[in-house]
């Protein structure tokens, strides 16, 4: 079958034939609808070196945010029918640790020594006409369009991770959340916190188109600037925000994150730019708390899917086919996408 | 002034002439923007006795349901001004114990030995041209409308603070809540639900009319009968929902809601109709909790009045002059009304 | 190898020879270290009759709470070492449903279609010499001793879910909790509120030596009687008790377990006698709510283990070699156990 | 009546004679019977210039960690008996914000334009042989020692809040929390959380006898050095810990507690040394927060007297007469002092 293949690390990939995978006991094999190309992927065949902390090792075929239709079953699985449609959650841990037992593989306790990271990260993923995928990584779509929920498992997952770990803040009326970044996954962020809170959301990024689609789902927005923590305050009536989702992370927007909180609020960095932030006791407002995230858990890769399905959350999509698939990739690089890129092996 | 006096047990109220009052130490006097009529005014003057538990002793002037303007005023009170608009937390308790430290006057550890139990509760309440209270009751409305928002200090403060503990029941996609009732308090949780919430509500009542304007909430409407559980399982896919809010209280309700119930849902008996329900533990999904509430706590009342600012909530109001006050009692004991009455001293 | 069989429903279960199992795929072989004897087992071999809703469809091997030593690892496990010992999670689900993924099996959703329900629940169980189960369902022992852990899978899994649920009630100074029923479970209970809260445990049962135990492992005891709750109510000064766990579940337990609560309460029945609660507004506490809880999850289990391994719970166990596992059961219907039975089929 | 005024800036306070005071409207007069010396007071007297944020406005008595006996009652004031013991809650606020209203004065919204921060700060303290306090501000003490207690309002009442907080993240077995720095809040904090969950403690100060008594109360302690957090990794089986609390302050502490983290860890600084900390997502382990808490709320204040009277918590003290009162801040700055010093104006 024709695939996207990562050969070698600081090599653009390629389009190629490889085996049709035959899935492995506990296995489903899914022919695939829909695959994104993300960031991390470019990451993965342009920044690592053989060796590096966190460096896939080729070669594999790429593609971590995927959605199919069950096309056979592996030994020992049960209760999927031929053609339905599926999300897939990506990472894949050692199965038995306590963070695996609990479905958050991210936090696999066993990590280091894992042969891979999860579906499309050292292990073939879903740039390709078929993937295999462990069963438990399986969550229902219904009659959902699958090709557009494929960017979900990631580009939906992350923040809605992070936001759902954040709804404490948020709950009841009153409340404000502060989006940072507004690409795919903030943009996504804000469409959750409108959809889930009562929160006044305060979106802000560098981009006006970006902003103008934020404000259609309901944010206010703030462009950046001398006085952007100023006007996010005078927003709030001058307590400061409750939640602030920086979707960036870069020493700069950290800065306005922190800036702009509330007593009590909760500061999440989702972004990877790692940027750093000098805490103190005498700046931090009281009980405010800043920390990380890193994607999410299956069961709550069920809720975005439910959330999908009630058209709570729309993710904006590009399509590609198999064959302009490294399009895909170039364009994500020279920054000439304005949405999710998303490979569609089998037309739509 | 011209006050509505509650005079005698088993008596209905009189429109009659007091004494204007004067703000104690810590208390504040308001000239009174409005007054709700509530169904507990009518248990009060109508089917208590003397000595009776709960029975709140005579004179004093009806109305637990008060906004106002700052009038005056008592010794040791600071940061009011005159004119500026006020909604008044009824409840009052002993001020020293742990509930009343975290503002929970409701459940007053030491309320069996308190000489009344709030405003217009025992103590003289706001159907009259002025009224005091403890400053610490008083929650700023800024330019809001103070008449509308009379109700809310009972008949948005109740509902909300049912919901604001069942939160975390509702917090992420795919949740689903229950509203039975859909008077005053349950059209207002449903506004409260759609705004704090992601959940599916589903909300039913006896009157068409009432589902009719809890539809244009966005809930979904369920009408009564044989197959009702049937088909608020069926909206929720069969399992069940994750809240209940039972706003009559009657044996027949607290069954729909908790045959409605999900593994892990919470049911809240709201409404005092006073109905039992035979708990077993095969019949309870698993998890499933059943508990009441009462009222709410005045940080709660600052959240309700957060919301009625940001226009997340409407209370439907019908005006009465306060020479017109006793009308609204005779319409609301008549069944006559089809909104919250609130009385109206001084003109709109 | 030998083995202690279910073999028809209503009878005895008989000591036999069965094929030594091979481990599937995701599957590993245990050595059994220990086998507990449950009430449950005796459920399914005597009570239940075919086709009955919970029935599990004999010839199986009984035995759901299991500790033993690595012996094979089938297709696809990894990270297992031969001779390691395991505790396990006995509930096993479809393992790809939302509950599953969250390591909640007793909560599948698709419990109604799955061919068993557990290790020695409709699947062969650890009344033998050997006994396969999912890699996922193995919580590492390290070097605490496997025999003495193998009730834990079960009789300190179960008060410990129900317990863990209600930790945010016992949260602080203050507090006060309720052991209904003093057999293994109710014992484990004890021990691990006293472990786990601040709380003044307070314990019951018909059984003085049942008490003193529970006294010895730091509760006060309040024996039954007429003046029962009026006791428990005095030792917390009149409020209640903020946490109940009624391990018995009949009419009577459940009843003093409600009339202790204090406001804002949980009380949480997990025995399964099957008594039923008139529940009513007017006589619930605020806020206190009443539910039922169902073994636990893997996670959990991996906490119990912590526990058993820092000496903060300690099982009582009656050893008995498998040739003698029948008098386990035997003396289990007799009531002739004063501690939990385990089956050792290897030796000490 | 004899009392201890701070009478200016930078100038060592004096012992003089001053007016008995008078309770107003919703006061208490306490006869004192301990007052604490805290190391904020002399920051009051030392450190602060006139109109520096936070300086306090002399003259006024010291004294912010206060019990006593009721002698007379203001007006409005009900349910006090002359002679009854209590504990004074420091802090007040405007009394009419929300953080007011839970009870939670040391956030209180208007402090900026509040005339004192509390009870011997700003205001007339404890350091006298009477003293008027709001009535809310008193928790009961029974008949626990007053002398002793007196040092819970604030070196009890800081860490208590700050455990408290951090309970969900050492709710369960196999919990970690870290203790950096035992004078006399970390000694507390110690006991609290022996007390009030089932983690292992590990404490870290740099003087041996700290160490020692924290030994005592059920922690392992780890010294300082260059494998400090390497040890305290170790004792966590590599994982980290899952709350530290940090009395200290310094950039030092803070470092060693970030460093000392496990994955959804809480870091609460408490000690205001006011070192800075530079986060950076790549070194965060995931999800774990750092924070900053100040002080605690009426509630708490309560809890904390629960736990002193169920011998949960003993704090150790210096007693010193009214007249010997300088002498406690002369060896609290010179370093002299090995226990909590409080003044005992009317004997023991």
């Amino acid at each position: 079958m024709r695939a996207i293949v990562f050969e070698n690390f600081k090599t653009f990939p390629t389009l190629t034939d490889v085996q049709k995978p035959t899935p492995g006991p506990g296995e489903v094999l899914l022919k695939v609808a829909g695959a994104g190309a993300c960031h991390s992927d470019v990451a993965i065949y342009d920044d690592f070196e053989e060796g590096a902390p966190g460096a896939q090792k080729p070669p594999f075929v790429l593609g971590h945010e995927n959605s199919g239709w069950v096309e056979e079953v592996g030994e020992g699985v049960d209760g999927f029918t031929k053609g339905d449609a599926y999300l897939v959650y990506g990472p894949i841990g050692c199965q038995h640790c306590r963070a695996c037992s609990r479905g958050q593989d991210t936090y696999c306790e066993n990590a280091a020594t894992n042969p891979y990271m999860g579906v499309g990260l050292g292990r073939d993923g879903g740039m390709a006409e078929y993937v295999t995928v462990p069963a438990r990584n399986l969550v229902p779509l219904g009659d959902a369009d699958p090709i557009d929920a494929a960017p979900l498992s990631d580009a939906g997952l992350t923040p809605y991770h992070a936001i759902k770990l954040a709804l404490p803040h948020l709950a009841g009326g009153g409340r404000f959340a502060l989006v940072i970044g507004l690409g795919g996954l903030g943009q996504l962020g804000v469409q959750i916190l409108t959809a889930l809170t009562g929160a006044t959301v305060i979106a802000t990024d560098m981009k006006e188109d970006a902003m103008a689609k934020a404000e259609a789902a309901g944010a206010i927005t703030v462009p950046g600037g001398p006085d952007q923590v100023a006007r996010i305050r005078e927003i709030t009536g001058g307590k400061g925000v409750d939640a602030a989702f920086d979707f960036v992370g870069a020493a700069g927007t950290v800065k306005v994150a922190m800036e702009s909180m509330a007593v009590k609020g909760r500061c999440t960095i989702v972004g990877i730019a790692g940027g750093s932030f000098e805490w103190s006791f005498f700046t931090n407002p009281y009980e405010a708390t800043i920390t990380n995230t890193y994607w999410g858990t299956i069961e709550e890769l069920h809720e975005v899917v439910d959330m999908y399905r009630a058209g709570q959350i729309t993710p904006e999509v590009e399509r590609f086919t198999l064959d302009n698939g490294l399009d895909a990739y170039r364009k994500l690089q020279a920054g000439e996408l304005s949405a999710r890129a998303v490979v569609v092996p089998h037309g739509e």
